[in-house]
């Protein structure tokens, strides 16, 4: 029987096609360069031809063929012009969405019901309600409302009227209208970029460099020793450490702690993994202090680590207070299951959309493929075994694959260079060898391929990777 | 010569159909209550049937056909189920913007550029670049990221490196890398619902309580006394005391003032109306302050006041520095024209997606609309023909129709009502009676129509008006 890839993509390349001696090539500067005088695209990689990707492999303006292993920074589930997406464009709920943009929760459509229940079909394991936004940042701010609204809540009772000085002060944005309260995160997260997000921000300066922040705290976060089989006592001992690091901030920040937000994978902070044991006794610490606990799974979240969203390789019990996601599910919210998580009263949690149907359409149609097409279970086995051959290659060039990680985590994998000039070098190589490829904090390698990325691609990445690290 | 809605909208209902004594009737109520054990929908007036809606007129699940004067708070530029519309989604680019969702500044697509172009036909005078968000709050937090970025690069000169001590201390949410800076924005205002947004946000207390907020200042609205040109005198008066105010807050707040923002027409604080003397004597304090300043044009823009941008009707000398879209526009984002608003280095205003061009592609054919129909000038004159009809309506209902303001405005027309429980009971008669309306603050009634909405539209619409205020 057919592979997915090969039902999905029979005309998808065999191999990468390089045609410039480098990426990017002649026509890419020239037309990055006219774009630029519109739109900052500074950080761009080249420019993509996306009518001639297929796939897992991205075209570019030069002709470039790539194998694609970080698929726009790790958001395109199925990969490039999956035709099963290409239907769901073309119904008569996806046209409406599109040109009757509706106020979700001010006049709801026909249709709104059975697209949440589609994308609760895929909530994680003990969550059964849902709220939309529009971007990961947006997701997690979202989840920060939720979480100082529903912290107030216990403090005054849920059904309790606002003070009169509440309602007037919250206009001066003093307290107790506007209260004084934290969100914890760890030090090395990535939560987005715009002023809360930012202020649970902490991978790089530039990130977050010159706007005001929020003085909330940042606990340590775990630097394991690899491979974790190898080192389980020391790490436990780091994992305690961190714990104990977060419980002395809770008792002891200057403004009460509401919510703490943890990514299961710090993805952008250079793929810093959370054990079981750490995101167990997080749940511990927030239930004992009356704490929010959110799990950030905007990029570890639909599939990726062989599990459908991360954090159920540690089976937190009871379930996190609110589950947030967006990248690979192309819509934007969180997951939560406590019903006084929704606000008390009415059109505190609201905005004019509320979320795009659009996007909530392709995000229940990416799922219903995932399931159908059992592509957890199959990024499962194609990372374990694109995991051994980098074992493999680590003991022929150990310098060059440092603190390979993300064993039995499907294909979440990453690795270190000694220095990020090293790695910058490493990853433009690579795309002049036709696969286009990560970075993530300084000197990190990060794979995040699409869940139609199968043992025949893994082996063109290691080819590929071997040629590289021969030159 | 048809007319555009005759053109776009044959078959338009030629009045409202009314099947249930009240609006939201007994198939709205019930299936609302199913959704929102899904979603708080709590806020919503009845749920809508977008298949059967067309043009002007909305219809509900129990068959009631209404014309439509609210429009999804006033984001639907051309009507229901537009034709023009319907064509843009079918094109192989709409396709794959939604299937291959870029990184647009990472990997940009081809037709990036193009798509941008299209919406730049649609700057306002003296904006030639571009930034793109999601949302109207993300639109208006991306500005506030530039204009903090803008105003220290002014600082330390835009060349220059930061500081060791930018880069650590940024990193632990303190100065100076995470810099003590305001926003001013206007009592009454809003700008939006996340963090900073709703810092600036100053309309309903229920928009802000319980979540931290910054401490920035908000400056006296003018309260002017309506109709505007019997009260010349006062009103300026009103102006001056306001900038004065405003003066008084950048000369003593605790922290300097980076930016300021203002609303065109307060549109969610009651439709309060800033003069081109206010808004021209902002630009002059901002200019002399080296303050940037930021025109929200988020509910004002697209053509619904006569202008395809309101702050047009105020010629500001020289042009405001950065302007918010979002709403009609379907796509977000702001426009400027200062070069060193791009920050100095990549990556410092980015993200995953940077925009959708899914929505890019409609607000380009929006915007190509209301020019090739001329749906700005329409909406001019239909304005002008609903408010002299409202005029003498006011002259029959004087305590009916308080403070009616929005002349020469297009159809951005409001009144208010002696008290918020009049103006509530009246919304509801008006759905009751066929015509879905809208209101803002405490008792404000506020007309948001498409650009389709014509002089039969209007005659309707004051028909069952006179209908409702003699019952």
């Amino acid at each position: 029987m057919p592979s997915p890839a090969e039902q999905y993509y029979p005309s998808e390349p065999k191999a990468p096609i390089i045609k410039t001696p480098e990426v990017p090539g002649p026509e890419s500067k020239k037309r990055l360069a006219e774009l630029n005088d519109l739109y900052d695209c500074r950080p761009a990689a080249f420019m993509a031809d996306y009518e001639k990707s297929i796939g897992n492999y991205i075209t570019d303006v030069d002709g470039n063929v790539m194998l694609d292993v970080y698929a726009q920074i790790a958001s395109i589930a199925l990969g490039y012009n999956n035709p099963a997406l290409i239907e769901a464009t073309k119904t008569p709920e996806m046209i409406r969405a599109l040109v009757d943009r509706p106020s979700l929760c001010s006049f709801p459509p026909t249709d709104l019901e059975k697209s949440l229940n589609q994308l609760l079909k895929f909530a994680p394991k003990g969550q059964n309600r849902i709220w939309c936004g529009l971007s990961g940042t947006d997701a997690n701010e979202l989840a920060f409302k939720a979480a100082f609204i529903y912290y107030k809540s216990m403090q005054r009772g849920y059904d309790a009227e606002f003070t009169a000085e509440e309602e007037e002060s919250v206009m001066n944005n003093e307290e107790p209208g506007a209260p004084h309260l934290s969100i914890l995160s760890f030090k090395k997260a990535f939560h987005g970029r715009l002023f809360a997000a930012a202020s649970v921000t902490n991978s790089k300066a530039v990130h977050k460099l010159d706007f005001p922040q929020f003085h909330w705290p940042h606990a340590e976060f775990p630097d394991y020793k690899y491979p974790l089989h190898e080192h389980e006592e020391e790490n436990r001992k780091e994992d305690e450490r961190c714990l104990a690091n977060a419980e002395k901030i809770i008792n002891t920040w200057e403004t009460p702690i509401a919510a703490v937000i943890i990514e299961p994978v710090q993805a952008e902070g250079g793929d810093n993994h959370a054990s079981k044991y750490l995101l167990q006794g997080l749940r511990d610490l927030t239930l004992k202090y009356g704490i929010v606990y959110i799990i950030d799974e905007v990029q570890t979240g639909v599939g990726a680590t062989g599990k459908l969203w991360c954090h159920e390789h540690a089976d937190i019990q009871p379930p996190p207070d609110i589950v947030t996601f967006a990248k690979k599910f192309q819509t934007c919210g969180y997951f939560f299951h406590e019903p006084k998580i929704v606000p008390n009263k009415p059109s505190r949690q609201f905005n004019t959309w509320c979320g795009d149907p659009a996007r909530m359409l392709i995000g229940g149609a990416i799922g219903q493929e995932i399931t159908d097409k059992k592509l957890v279970e199959q990024c499962s086995r194609v990372g374990d075994y694109l995991f051994g051959k980098l074992e493999e290659l680590q003991k022929q060039y150990p310098k060059k694959l440092l603190r390979l990680r993300g064993k039995n985590r499907g294909t979440f994998i990453a690795w270190d260079l000694e220095t990020g000039e090293e790695r910058d070098a490493f990853l433009k190589k690579m795309r002049a060898n036709g696969v286009n490829i990560g970075g993530c904090a300084n000197s990190t390698v990060r794979l995040r391929p699409t869940l139609t990325f199968e043992e025949k691609h893994a082996d063109i990445l290691i080819d590929v990777l071997k040629k590289v690290l021969q030159e």
